[in-house]
């Protein structure tokens, strides 16, 4: 059987083929990144983590882009935080010297990946909460010779991973000290498992245990480096969690670092209301972040009065939330000229079908109509994408975005 | 910022690293295809088409993985189905030459693909089931000077696409009939999205209007190919439709065409369930389908009592169905030494992570130990990876299955 392989990019989903816009030449579906609202949320979250004095390490598992990262890094971060290993060599080898891996390292293939990066150079941290990974860590790193730094993962109850308690924490610290090898930097938690009624209050004193614990380490002797970090926040909680690190006190001691990650395209769903919840804690914020990612797909078949069949599946797009329409395209139509979708609903997706309910009076839809869908959360859209399309106000594509899933 | 880039697959998840096992060198999670159950489901599924005198054209948008499209194609298969205008352009370009595009084609950008698959020598068909599109690639073929090849697809009221009644698919094969540049080719279905009581019976009434269908039309002079294809199935009833479709009355008319595409893999939830119907149905089948996907990943925390955090997220395994423990096994050990993990539950998914919940008595259990993890169903994990470990009854990793989704 013979191999045409080709140029890599032209057989795979979402590329431009012959013409540079969504609405004429892009084989549909295809994702969308905004470029407007991306730069807003850019600037906006390096402005908010400026404004509370702490730094900002994007989460990146969001969206695996180096393009983004690098735009990250140019509006101001101060690393990029990751979620395993390979992503880690990922960032690494687009240009992310500062890395903070927010889980434990695991595996002697995931040790070997780091001690590599390491080696080449790069300020790696990563997370431990149990007395058998420092010992593993300890071994692996010590056997090549390196330091490793790592922060101790405080977590709660019920929760995720990390130390349940005080003193299981400050026992940890305690075989850290004794590890040649390891180099306690800080302290790390993550919010966004924090479960119960009133999550504001719960999320408030467990920010306020970070810093208790993290000021405990400090003064028992027990961390190792010249600036030590104290690091939390998904992107729902994220002025809790500034404002708990933004006393003067703790920042003689610690650098706090925010990890953000969907902020940077923001969503239509979950962290739209969440932003809701931030600007209503924060009427000092005024305008938050605007969505910036969108997934455009057309109409494949109209079976049946009410009903339109859009080639968009779970292949595409994320299903936490059902998509949600937002405009309507003629194709080959310009991007002043959108329709209107009020009262269409998605009722079902299947891996490359959504299934969207139409109210009464959509009777000039037309098969091969464009449809711009909403999602949330976005990590689940970004990596159905090996490419995305960064596009202007007129859906022009200007740049074609790699993600590295 | 400098750019460090290295072979393109040493940064990507779920690759071999310094060894050639699962359960060493390779960094987790990754995901397996087990040797001998995927050589015994291309075999099993091959004999089942060619014992119902039928061709095979597995649904390649299952796994969009060449290896296994020339796995497929090398066991017998007629062609490879697919579900978008790009998977096409992919399998083409990896050595597919029949092909199948079991939707609608719709958008300029995805014709244009079409239209150069055809130029470079493909064997395409495609299904239509307005005459809207009928309209539209009549103009864009014969704009071209091409021809291609359509097939009505035969639809049921509240499903998906396809026409709703044998007036209006007789009405578009006349439609068909007067556009130069198409040429009626058969009958496309899909028995999967017929839903409702009694199913069994609802399925072959379908595949009996299916074959009722392409034999009206065939006597009334609609058919434009010599050999014209009656084509359904997925990998769940895929008995009632071969039976249906095995008559001498229509052979002599139409070539059958089975589609099925999670058989190749199978499964261990959706598939396996509806495998047992398909065995309960048809005694003389014996021994079915064996599960040949399972993903691999490695405890990650163990913060409680009861709770292990494992190393695997929505961005690694399907989630129509939680993710199924099936084995355990210490990092570095062996395959022949897999451990119980009876009574263990994940109970949430998160982007990276799996909550499991654990009987007691799981006291030995240790952070790094390696968890295979059943899946169900198989399309929306393969589209999770870049990369797929071939690996034999040793967990040692023969090939790298690439994917193009």
């Amino acid at each position: 059987m013979p191999t045409r392989r080709r140029r890599q990019e032209s057989h795979e989903k979402g590329m431009p083929q012959t013409g540079p816009s969504l609405l004429a030449g892009v084989s549909l579906p295809a994702a969308a990144i905004l470029e407007a609202p991306l730069a807003h949320n850019l600037a906006w979250m390096q402005r908010f983590a400026d404004s509370h004095r702490a730094r900002l390490a994007p989460h990146g598992k969001t969206t695996m882009a180096p393009a983004l990262f690098r735009r990250q890094l140019e509006a101001g971060a101060w690393g990029i935080t990751l979620a395993t290993a390979t992503q880690c060599r990922a960032a690494f080898v687009h240009g992310v010297e500062r890395l903070l891996l927010a889980n434990q390292l695991v595996g002697a293939a995931n040790m070997a990946i780091v001690a590599e990066l390491i080696e080449a150079g790069a300020d790696f941290y990563c997370v431990v909460d149990s007395e058998a990974n420092v010992a593993e860590l300890g071994r692996f790193f010590a056997a090549r010779g390196q330091d490793l730094k790592v922060l101790i993962e405080l977590g709660v109850p019920g929760g995720r991973a990390g130390c349940r308690t005080h003193e299981q924490a400050f026992e940890l610290a305690r075989v850290i000290a004794v590890e040649p090898a390891l180099r306690l930097a800080g302290i790390e938690g993550y919010e966004g498992v924090v479960h119960g009624d009133d999550p504001e209050r719960r999320i408030r004193d467990y920010a306020a245990r970070l810093v208790e614990v993290a000021q405990t380490l400090h003064r028992a002797g027990l961390v190792e480096v010249s600036e030590p970090l104290i690091t939390a926040s998904g992107s729902a909680w994220y002025d809790l969690i500034a404002e708990a690190f933004d006393t003067a006190g703790l920042r003689e001691q610690f650098t706090p670092v925010l990890r953000p990650g969907c902020y940077v395209t923001h969503d239509h769903g979950i962290y739209r209301e969440a932003q809701r919840g931030v600007l209503a804690r924060r009427v000092d914020l005024r305008k938050g972040l605007r969505p910036a990612l969108e997934v455009f797909a057309q109409v494949q078949s109209l079976p049946e009065p009410g009903l339109a069949i859009v080639a968009l599946g779970k292949r595409d797009i994320g299903t936490d939330r059902m998509p949600e329409p937002l405009r309507r395209y003629r194709e080959g139509g310009r991007a002043g000229e959108a329709l209107d979708v009020t009262g269409w609903e998605v009722t079902r997706l299947m891996d490359q079908h959504a299934f969207v309910r139409l109210p009464r009076g959509a009777d000039d839809l037309r098969i091969g109509d464009i449809v711009a869908f909403g999602t949330s959360h976005p990590c689940l859209t970004f990596d159905k994408w090996r490419r995305l399309c960064l596009v202007d106000e007129r859906l022009d594509v200007k740049e074609v975005m790699e993600t590295l899933f």
